[in-house]
């Protein structure tokens, strides 16, 4: 009983291993969003994948509304610098924000927490950083990530199946993306 | 008598178990101050704790003294945003300088070194942004945190026994928190 | 067969041990470099060693060319602040640009590559902050940086070989360092 009791114990705590290979998922994943590399970031998503904005409510789901949202809004570093827009605006405008802009992903503070469905809790947090082509550099607002990870059945590599982005600022959305 | 030798050079070695022990033990901590659950991020401290800024020199003893000023300074993320203050005048005039914004520490760089006597010393550099309500970001001056970690002898968890807060600027002290 | 094939393919996965050693590496590295320990951290990389940046064309090829380039440009944080200048003005007027700059690198994302020919292959995303006497923060454009590490026959520590600085921003060798 005891034994049972520990292995269960045990069973959910994160092994070094598996520490190391949630950090080299995202060491290969972000970049691939950052890279505007679309295609090959949604292969590191389940099929099924949500993602969720908070507060606010953008929530997408699967991977053509994901891939949709995601080609309308990245836009590409080297074209000119888009003019000074929000998230909100950017959606109802149908504008791509981060045009001229190199944006890059900084995590920290990450806990990784294997659930009793074999599924991963992995919570850290997260800010933005954007360098345009004079080299300055800007932040969006701090945010708190929720992801779910899973392990694929057939390939056996991990993928994301849910991410909830929980933003310090109530008012990100109406945030300038890009100020001068 | 090598294999004595090894043993001993092995004991003071981090293993990848403590390692990630010691990364998941402050993505549980730094939060609990990020969120002014103040009671909850003491008990992640030892009785006697100490946590001292170079230079300068505040020296708080114990978590009596700790809670005090921490109850004083920290604020509250949904407050209407304090004027204008340095670390040195929020004391002087007992004004909470982090009213109206999310603070976030972001570590890096970490080196965990197994101490003979059983305490970890672990060292990193750390900044602090700051998100206010319209989602705009600033930092705190970069700094150098050391630190010795414990294990309680009850519960088993590692607990911080000493932080001592080296900052970049010898000026930090007279610098605004929350600069406009 | 399957035997053999799976023990190579595990011979170049990044283990636990090697991971938190590579860790531990730019935990002891980065910080002599950003200490102007210049000798000091020029042990912590091979005599053959190179240092490259993208896109511009600045390349270092061994420590003498590298300790005389550091030493005409690192200057001292306790210096009275450099004038405005950029990296190329810097070095074509011989200016040491970070004078009255603590400058710190935040590296993320590391992915770390074992090579078949026993090298490693490191990817990560870097950023500067620079803290000025009074403490205000500012941020040099982000970059990746690809270093290759190889373990001394001797000593047995890991070393930089090879280290390509790729910028994110096209200009950034005309940003200036510490903007007013």
């Amino acid at each position: 009983m005891t034994t049972t009791a520990q292995s269960a114990a045990t069973s959910t705590r994160v092994t070094p291993e598996l520490w190391i290979e949630v950090q080299q998922f995202y060491a290969r994943q972000m970049p691939l969003l950052e890279g505007r590399r679309l295609e090959e970031f949604l292969e590191t998503l389940t099929d099924d994948c949500t993602l969720e904005h908070f507060p606010f409510g953008w929530r997408f789901e699967g991977k053509v509304q994901l891939l949709a949202e995601m080609k309308a809004r990245r836009g590409d570093a080297s074209a000119p610098r888009t003019e000074e827009v929000s998230a909100r605006v950017a959606r109802e405008r149908n504008i791509p924000y981060y045009n001229g802009l190199v944006y890059r992903y900084w995590f920290d503070r990450m806990l990784i927490e294997p659930q009793p469905d074999g599924t991963l809790q992995v919570r850290f947090q997260a800010i933005v950083s954007m360098t345009d082509g004079q080299g300055k550099v800007s932040w969006e607002p701090t945010t708190v990530v929720d992801d779910v990870l899973v392990r694929d059945a057939g390939d056996g590599e991990l993928r994301t199946r849910d991410r909830v982005i929980t933003h310090d600022s109530a008012n990100w959305a109406d945030k300038v993306h890009n100020p001068a």
